[in-house]
């Protein structure tokens, strides 16, 4: 059993908590958070301790690793300390918001033997991993385009974007990441453009971006195309598409259930897609923390680490340089 | 090229006129319509003379075939007449409502070296026709069950009702024969169910029945379902299931175009289904069309003849004697 | 917390016991097998003790309810005694295959307090809940007809047929409840056929069948059909269809995910069908458990209770007397 | 009667004869080809006879409109002559691979009264059209992200490309009108980058590309994406996407018929798409024609007209000139 501590216990630290309980090979060492409250209720619901303090798990021998779900700004110290604590990690994204910020992260934690996994999720869903299983496996044959859509259902309250660091660092880096998995290959260059169409009067107060699209292109020639948008009215919008010299495959969205309607206006209709990423990516949250187990049990490298992390984050400055400059950016301009 | 004339200038008769001018074999060498202004139209429409009668089609040496498309009281009378002129016969479903009337058809055709096909019209639609080359072909390995789906789009007013010689001699025949096609084999047992939920005054005061079930057995045990409703608001409903041990193959329904919406109260919406079977089987009835050249031309057997015909209907008085004693019926018990 | 304990640890127990394991609102009190190597098992997955008798289970004060998950010839006594000594059960289909027992048993809890559900876990399939929901709301007008098609995805072992009681009691039994909670109302009349085509000597040898279509009818003339097989080799096939004055609506398959694959051959190709039962209705059995912790919580009646497995029996017994008399059969006929 | 002459009897102008001889409000008044045996042929099709040259056509009093389908280097040429001569044109696009030589015909046929349409078939596709028609109608809300997806089946041979003038002027041409038509409003700002993944060799000596992304922005911030490949192995793919604020409609690929195949290895899967814009866009083809039909007849302006092809050809030189320059190109840095 490996035996974990999430920290942090907002609405996405408290699934991990009940993801956590419910997995056959883990059990939940303890909880933390910042707010008292939050950390009870989280242990409560979890069947675990609260712990007192980030130190309090760090030092403990019963816990082997920990799950950072807490605030951004807190996740480079914490990666640095639970390292250093010989902890293993799985870490919600992003590492941080400035490049610079995890370039000294990543020195810290050079050398690192226990796994340090990156909350990149999206790897893990059932249908995104077998379109990645299928282009792996020579299905489609050379691959050549790749077609990334990615919508919120709605708009964050302003409160949300005044931290989240802009659009493409905080949304289109789960698509950077994606297409990095996808293409099997790094984004050699980049260029977005970015716009305000949902909110025009907060996104240009708040200099972010409701609106974007981008292309990529690797070394070898494979083209990526992002598309980006706040709102989505039909539901959380996450499909990717492959295509190759032998074929396509796409890996579309799921609904709550298989049901359709037929009437005097309408054929074959679905429900909307599900609301948000907590229930469209249901499986790949536990899938994500299924691998993790596996690493830190077999002490292996986690399928999704750090430098991926770093990664995602370099090619979301190439994008936001890409908008200043109205030009396609070369990647190694940014490191 | 085959001189074709067409007898019947209404709905069906215009579509088919419509049809034999198209035809790259084909010409349409006259029309006809117990009324002449019908007539008079559809030989503007078709660029063809209007006939003055039956006879004047059936004496010109400038005709090789008819395609009968009036009133079903006049099919068999036209078959005997054509047949005996030497005249190919493409005649519209059903040959007679009367099943005594198409054996007497049947004695005074016997022999007839002119092809005889009737309007069989669903044998030809893409789908269908390739759900059947799949069976045909061992895709699906040995065919266990088929399953009919026959809705029309709404109730036809009560004057057609009063000619058209109940729900399954008028609409179940075109299942009963695609059961046959899809089956490969005949029916040997049927057993029906009619209801009277749309109109049940209507209904109940004309005996006719506008909601039916029907199963049957092949002699090696291959089962059929049929279901018929005579509304669908959301449109013409036409879907065959052919269940095999290997496979399934379903040939379903055809919208006006792939265009789909998404919204805040459905996802992957479709119009509603083509209205009614001059749209839904636009390329089926070309198709039929296609064949009945080509045999013209060759001298050949029909593809679905004067026998599919006959057989159909039995099917039909099968099923109303099942209706009649709540029993399975033996298909030799009718003919 | 709801103190549930599992009787029975074969493969539908064993996934009972991780469902109770993991509800928030109910704990796995003790688990007991005939075979105590299983019972030891199933203990060890769920984090509780295994008992040594069921009487220890019916005696403790720590047990609200019993899910009965062991071999059909024990449901009904089990059920008698669960009530006797006040504890809920919810008791997997079928509550016997001998009609005549359960009505005894049926007397014997005559007045229970407790609640009794049976385990028709499809009715709370999420699809196939929103659809009779719908209808239930109006959506599609008036119901007239529903299709039930319910498909194994392959042959068991002879031994399983030598004890489920055939197709009717055991498989089609699932669908006679379906039929009858999408109804919303009885079938008052049912015929049958049925085919021995995928394995004829085993199916003869057993008088069994593997290949069925049944057809029936409510007093106010709504039909019903159901097609089975005890094949499918593209997976559990399990579809409802219901049509009504103003729509349609069906309840589909759910594939493992949403990716689909496009080549020289084929568009638009998902993957097969989830194998069986426990994939296909992982959310189902979820929700049955629920709706039961709800009822014993509240001293209420279950959603689908003793009566609703009686009739489900009758129709099964009605079918068969179709079967051998080849005509309609009034259940009433039966019980 | 609209009395059309068509110029250039390849595989596309057989393809309009065909449609003309079809149409109910037009006549094929002469066909014409440089090749006189093509001209014999599609005239013995076409039931029309073959002029002896274009001059013959355009002093002919019995013709209202020319339908040209012949090489583009003969393109402006043709509309020149015949808007001289008082007739109606029906252009195939291009209308010239150079830039200025259509600013030139612009020039000549300034003024004119005949009506000159662009042969930009896609628009008139009943699904693109109607997607069209649903963001016109508001039903998506304000138009905010189109995603167009355009491959074509396979490559054609060398002697195609040679003559082509590159996959921007040659294939995104249409993708570039079709942005236009699907924005309501004009691209100001393209993007693109090139590839040559399909046939390296044979692409980098003539210069061209295979592989191609795009992407344009609107004055008010609209943004579009287009992705082109030279093959689809799974057939001819034309999709397009519109997300608006209060949703999204897509446009997707029509299949040869609606059955659908179900094995071990696969369920729902349907043919490939058709193989190439003829078939694919048959029911386009035909409504361009009623289209044209009725604007010759009323002597109104097309719905896409010789500015719509001279602003698409402006997109493709945008689009190779940020191909050259790697960067964010103002269409009025062009024209």
């Amino acid at each position: 059993m490996v035996r974990i501590a999430v920290i942090g216990c907002g609405r996405i630290g408290r699934m991990h908590v009940a993801n956590v309980r419910a997995h056959p090979r883990a059990t939940l060492a303890a909880v933390y958070d910042v707010d008292a409250r939050a950390a009870a209720e989280a242990a409560a619901a979890g069947d675990a301790p609260a712990a007192g303090s980030v130190d309090e798990i760090l030092g403990s021998g019963a816990v082997d690793a920990v799950l950072v779900a807490s605030a951004t700004p807190t996740h480079a110290d914490l990666i640095e300390r639970a390292v250093a604590a010989g902890k293993a990690v799985l870490c919600e994204k992003p590492i941080d918001l400035d490049l610079a910020r995890v370039e000294r992260c990543r020195a810290v934690i050079a050398g690192a033997t226990v796994p340090v996994q990156i909350g990149f999720n999206r790897r893990f869903d059932p249908g995104h991993a077998a379109a990645r299983a299928a282009v792996a496996a020579g299905e489609i044959g050379a691959l050549h385009q790749v077609i990334i859509t990615s919508r919120d259902p709605e708009m964050p309250p302003r409160s949300y974007y005044e931290v989240a660091g802009g659009l493409m660092r905080d949304m289109t880096i789960h698509d950077f990441d994606l297409a990095r998995f996808m293409l099997g290959d790094e984004p050699v260059e980049v260029f977005a453009v970015g716009g305000r169409l949902i909110d025009p009067a907060m996104m240009g107060d708040l200099g972010d971006h409701d609106t974007v699209m981008v292309v990529m292109r690797t070394a070898d020639g494979k083209q990526c195309h992002i598309n980006n948008s706040r709102t989505a009215v039909y539901g959380y919008d996450q499909r990717v598409e492959l295509l190759g010299t032998r074929g396509m495959v796409q890996s579309g969205n799921r609904r709550a259930h298989e049901m359709r309607r037929f009437g005097a206006d309408r054929t074959g209709a679905g429900e909307p897609y599900l609301f948000f990423f907590i229930e469209r990516y249901v499986e790949a949250f536990r899938a994500e923390l299924d691998a993790f187990v596996d690493c830190v049990a077999a002490g292996a490298p986690p399928p999704v680490g750090f430098e991926d992390g770093r990664r995602a984050l370099i090619l979301a400055e190439a994008a936001y340089r890409s908008l200043a400059e109205r030009r396609l950016v070369r990647v190694d301009e940014i490191g």
